[in-house]
Order: structure tokens, then C-alpha cells, then sequence
């Protein structure tokens, strides 16, 4: 069976205000040495037993194209493995 | 310089909204192959240039624990890779 490992992130330049939190909370609780935050959303899909790899891979770029990330704004990446 | 790519997600048998809502717009957009939806969150830090690897993986393990994830209901993995 395929499963599908998603991260959509931010593009370079896109406020990410959830981050900015994170770097006060850090450096309030005295974790300086952390000097760049980025956050961003994780997806997992699995797919049928009978899809074969290329069927998975266009179906994860669609989806992510259509709903799991907003292109004006976020880039995604992903990795496909076979898991049983 | 060290960098942790963090993913948080819900630990087995936690109601996950968001994936039940993914789910049913992939059913109705004809993504019938796709049987099984996980959400989490993504988190990148960098760390500054003289943290030696031990350091980051203490740091990141701390932060995890203490703030980025909530051990009630989520698990985290993390790599920790280093870049230039």
C-alpha cells in the first residue's frame, strides 16, 4: 500500500504570525540558540492496496493543488512510501 | 548549523475533526482511492551555528514536550539534519 507524507509550508517572504508566538515563547522560557522558526501543516494519506505508484503520485499532487495547500502562499512537499 | 524538521500528530484513537472533513471533500471530488486521512503539524527550527548536535537534540526534545506538542493527545518525531 502507498502512503503519502505531505508538509505544506509557507512560501519565503509569508508572514507566519504562529512562529513569531513561538520565538517569544522561546525565548522567554530561555532557548536562545533556536534562531528561525517556520511552521506548517502535515498531511498523511493511504491509498487502496490496488493503486499502483504513479496513480498515487498524481492523485497527491492534485489533491494538494486543490485543497491541502493554497498556492498563493504555501508550497508543499511530499514523499511516497510503501507500507504494508 | 543544525535544523529539526518536527512533525506533531494525534496519538492513536484521537478524534481528528479536520481529517474527517478532508476525507469527505476527497470523496466528493472523486479521490475514492485515498481510505485513510492524518493531520498533524510541522515545525522547522534552526539553531545557531555553535550548537553542537547533543545541544540541538536536547533543545528540540525540550520544546517539543514543554510547548509544541501535548503529550495528553499527540506524539512527535523529529530529524535533525545539518545544513549551511
Amino acid at each position: 500500500m502507498w502512503s503519502a507524507k505531505i508538509i505544506v509550508e509557507y512560501k519565503e517572504g509569508i508572514l507566519d504570525p504562529e512562529a513569531k508566538t513561538i520565538q517569544r515563547a522561546f525565548d522567554n522560557l530561555g532557548y536562545n540558540d533556536i534562531n528561525k522558526i517556520q511552521t506548517g501543516r502535515y498531511f498523511k494519506l493511504n491509498f487502496e492496496n490496488a493503486i499502483k505508484k504513479e496513480e498515487a503520485d498524481v492523485n497527491v499532487k492534485e489533491v494538494c493543488d486543490k485543497l491541502l495547500s493554497n498556492p498563493v502562499i504555501e508550497n508543499y512537499t511530499y514523499e511516497l512510501e510503501e507500507v504494508s
